[in-house]
């Protein structure tokens, strides 16, 4: 579980390097809390950020989105492409505004995209982005029929070229300013989820399934 | 509060045009909710993604960081990026894997960086900063002194060139599918704050002040 992932020159953490790491624990543990990743890609000379569900799959982010999108046609492509997901944990309050900062853990996976095109690849792939968005409703809903498959696109991009950076702990204040009269410590955020609200057309009778009830986004062995 | 937004070919929202929005007021109140942005640029021609802490200043986006960091000189020395701030507001769980969705609001603002480098401009930014990131603990900390001014780097990024992206509703199903047994709706995500955490180190008697007891991301009438 300590496997590093490779460094390359444009991926390695230059600055603060005790913030940065190569584990691939730590990636996939990031990988596998967050629900949104910001795609960012070059299009006609300039630089693009875009938020999007993605799935973790093993060694590689799956990422999804219909045939008719711009953005997905671009992807599915093929373009070199940054993948961001953040995590942020804490505000960070200290004795002076210059150390003031956040605890987050966030990982970029540097990479070029490539269509999941074969059918029953692109099937699994568009079924592991459900299960991993939401854990159980695989099964528990209509599958995908070949009209709407023909109308989604699905590419990958490898977890080779990643880095994790995150920030932990209590304020970096310096000594002198630890007599200073002002609190310090750590505002924490906490993402929760829930109650499920159900839709308004719901059919009678249809109790939201404990895998909604219950949602959260636990750290996977995969 | 209805003014509009430029739309320029790279900013229209060419698909899914309902879901796209170039009302200031819009765009203002999620750049404002939001607390961390991805920063994309180009550098050597490959894409890049970064967290970053922000603020909205006006008409302009405010971004800092470390003299000593490649990723602030170079939005220091004016570079095109995308600034990209997402919330999450919700999963959205529908009868078919295919209309499975999130409600979410997004702002992309597109531009060139331009470095904040007048000292009075530069603190004037920086409070800013503070004051946006923790509304209150200005005036309640050290302020930067000229060594730490040194080793901060601003730069700014007009808010012209901008769209706003949501989501929101419960499932889009499809009429023939509103009869299957499965339950369908909406899976709220919620962002909290605190308790307050003090630092191992503060002095005792320093009890956390309202501000970071009652911390919370209200919109501004800015």
């Amino acid at each position: 579980m300590t496997a590093e992932i490779q460094r390359t020159p444009r991926s390695r953490v230059r600055r603060l390097p005790q913030r940065g790491s190569y584990d691939r624990a730590v990636i996939n543990q990031v990988l596998d809390e967050g629900i949104v990743a910001h795609v960012g890609f070059v299009h006609e000379g300039s630089p693009f950020v875009i938020p999007m569900g993605y799935a973790r799959d093993g060694d590689r982010l799956l990422l999804h989105g219909s045939s008719a999108s711009r953005l997905m046609r671009l992807l599915a492509a093929g373009t070199e492409a940054a993948v961001t997901v953040t995590l942020l944990d804490a505000l960070v309050l200290a004795r002076s505004y210059f150390h003031h900062s956040m605890n987050y853990r966030s990982v970029v996976v540097l990479g070029r995209t490539v269509e999941v095109a074969e059918q029953n690849e692109k099937r699994e792939a568009l079924d592991v982005l459900l299960s991993r968005l939401v854990p159980g409703r695989h099964g528990d809903a209509r599958p995908t029929n070949d009209l709407e498959l023909r109308a989604t696109l699905v590419a990958q991009i490898p977890i080779e070229e990643a880095t994790a950076k995150l920030r932990t702990g209590p304020p970096a204040d310096d000594d002198e300013d630890l007599a200073l009269p002002y609190w310090a410590g750590l505002v924490p955020v906490n993402t929760t989820f829930g109650p499920p609200e159900p839709a308004p057309d719901l059919r009678d009778g249809i109790e939201p399934p404990a895998y909604a009830r219950n949602y959260g986004r636990r750290p996977t062995d995969g």
